[in-house]
């Protein structure tokens, strides 16, 4: 019976056929060692020459890359093996083989660069196959917690026909005879959303045509915006922390081995409990002046900004109450300072920088309406959003995390462009 | 405390709190109802004139459709009432009123064009509200079949440098100093996946720009792409009738009341079982001529040739080994009969035409440069594709289902512009 490397553990010292493909070997004239990958996982498989057949023995001298072979032997454990089992082989067949050129990915350093040209085939390395595990965790854990908390999937649509907030980071296309532009946010259909069905989320692919070149720019990634009826910036930043928590315990539980593939130190992500801290923008803008780097309140946070808030915390951080005028229009005021508005960032630890960003939003039509006009947005764009400020109208609240971030926070990778299958920036639309 | 209209019955004879939006009302002099909706679902109120203050009983007269309100009361057990519970009230509030225009969804008839107009209200109403909760279900059995079944999540990408099968009906966009086309199928991206991860998915937003006026086109629409290692035609049918069983079993068991609410009749639901019929192309064919529409062994079923053959069956049917001149260049061929090709359609009954269509596909090197060149596609706008058939090709095969007609075939519904939250059609891109 064909098993799976995942659960490799079941069938300890019995009699195991995996089909994969090889990721690695070596050999002297009497021991060969083969690490196979059949896409659950990876292990590594001993052929000793007298306890196998000498014909499938010497078969092992065609060997090459990738080649997919068809193996039967006897489950071992090995604390040194990597996952600490192997395979003593019995039987071995090379059932797809090809050596007309040589597989691009050798077992060396290749520039990132060679390597992103060849993702179709980098995603089969081991750390790059740890990644999207752990990307396929998250996004599942992220999809339990809405289901389980009563949050219904609302799907916002990508074609849209105006530039919410300017065309100048915009995606645009023909759409038979107007134009549209690929969506930069869901937010606004939640908001909609949420009258019918209270709690709402989308999660889908968004599009930022923004000239960035920087580790955490993608113009395209996804992101899950949920949005929230009868709920206060306290309660936001509460529901927040209890989602980040949520993902971070999962991927821990289950992931561990990726996490472990990726040099990851789980002792970091144990930390993240309950509380993360909270602190006012106006306290951050002095925590970065007292650190060293000179900013003035009412200037935005770079990462730099960024990195001396969060150096000060071993968890994430929450940035609320920012100045109104460096905020979007539907952010609700501070009742207690109308300066500030009533929107918080959440900065997570170890400089992986902003992964959410929320607030509560403008409720009441006239504020509406007025913050409009301040913002130079004309009204004709906003028809159907300024209606849900007439029938129905109640306090809420939402925000957007971003996945690709929070992957790479997660896994401890270092740029984004791994943490999403396919990468695209702006000098990458291929493969 | 406040409680949600879905668990409503476990408060039988308590006093329950209720914040929502009214969706309808009526008042005697003496005696009130007020039909509320608090996103989790609809729940009838009564208000008796003797039973609670007489101020707060007489505010009812400055009611209108989506006022707020705050109840205090009673849940008590009225089978005659829509969901077999209702609530007596002792306390009523209205904590947001307008009444500046009147609300523009009034209850008579509008024209659907107008509903779709104001999508954003619209989604409020009752049979819409069914609609997009059972859209939440299917699209969270969907992924949880996946995740149980090893599946890992691959999201290809939606901006992509070429055209795979040619530029008609695609949306395109400057990306910087090139072009970028919305994918129409993510399927290439997960034969990358497989061979890293045995089994894929992608399941994303889809487009295509076609100029089709029919009730089962969207120019934006949701498709799931699995992709799975080592599988042949009949693997693949078997998995596609398991995957559809599990969602429909899903949504009988959790959606009742939904499924109700739209008039959809669940027998014909629960005779979705296993095994579903699988016939030929050659067959088809035949049935169709049998059923009175001229048709060519080499044509392809449009919507009303899809309806003779699925008429004849009670359970969706599988369509199998199309002409290989109508299908697209890589699926693989039938080694019993080079004639025809190894794709599949599954064709649901009740006219809701094909939801999935699959095939085994080419994994020969030279097969595929063949049939590569026979279609007329360049070599150069497949080159990392064409990448997978040299290093550790296997047998493979994978299938694509669309969401909406699912959506719409699951929930009876007429139309697939209402089997997703913002529809996209080529005259409508609003709200």
């Amino acid at each position: 019976m064909d098993v799976s490397i995942k659960k490799i553990a079941d069938h300890l010292e019995k009699e195991v056929s995996i089909k994969g493909w090889v990721d690695n070997f070596r050999s002297s004239g009497k021991i060969a060692f083969i690490i196979l990958r059949d896409g659950t996982g990876f292990i590594q498989n001993v052929l000793v020459k007298n306890e196998m057949s000498e014909e499938e023995f010497n078969s092992i001298k065609d060997l090459t890359y990738e080649d997919v072979i068809d193996i039967k032997g006897i489950v071992k454990e090995n604390k040194r093996a990597p996952g600490g089992y192997e395979i003593l082989v019995k039987q071995f067949k090379i059932i797809y083989h090809y050596d007309k050129e040589e597989y691009p990915i050798q077992k060396k350093d290749h520039g990132v660069d060679f390597l992103l040209n060849h993702r179709h085939l980098w995603l089969r390395s081991k750390k790059e196959f740890a990644t999207i595990m752990i990307r396929d965790e998250i996004i599942k854990a992220i999809r339990d917690y809405m289901y389980e908390n009563d949050y219904i999937l609302l799907d916002s649509p990508i074609l849209t026909p105006t530039a919410p907030e300017g065309t100048g980071s915009l995606f645009e296309t023909d759409y038979f005879d107007t134009k549209a532009y690929l969506s930069q946010s869901g937010q606004l259909y939640q908001e909609a959303g949420i009258f019918a069905f209270r709690k709402t989320y989308c999660f889908g692919p968004t599009f930022r045509a923004e000239k960035s070149k920087t580790k955490k720019h993608l113009t395209e990634f996804w992101m899950i915006e949920p949005e929230i009826a009868f709920c206060d910036l306290n309660e936001l930043m509460e529901i927040e922390e209890d989602f980040v928590i949520y993902i971070i315990t999962r991927i821990i539980e289950r992931q561990k081995n990726n996490l472990e593939i990726l040099g990851r130190n789980i002792e970091d992500l144990k930390k993240i409990t309950s509380p993360f801290y909270r602190i006012s923008y106006t306290d951050a803008v002095k925590m970065v002046n007292d650190g060293g780097l000179k900013m003035e309140w009412g200037e935005d946070f770079g990462a730099d900004e960024e990195a001396i808030v969060s150096n000060h915390f071993d968890k994430p951080v929450f940035i609320h109450r920012f100045p109104k005028k460096i905020k979007p229009f539907y952010m609700e005021d501070d009742p207690e300072d109308p300066k500030v508005v009533l929107g918080v960032d959440l900065i997570a630890p170890q400089g992986y920088g902003e992964i959410v960003g929320g607030s509560q939003r403008v409720h009441d039509l006239d504020k509406l309406l007025k913050n409009l006009k301040a913002a130079g947005l004309p009204e004709e764009n906003y028809k159907w959003y300024i209606d849900l400020r007439k029938w129905g109208s109640v306090p809420h609240s939402g925000f957007g995390l971003g996945l690709e971030r929070t992957v790479a926070w997660i896994t401890g990778i270092s740029h984004v462009r791994t943490a999403i299958p396919f990468p695209r920036m702006i000098n990458r639309i291929y493969p």
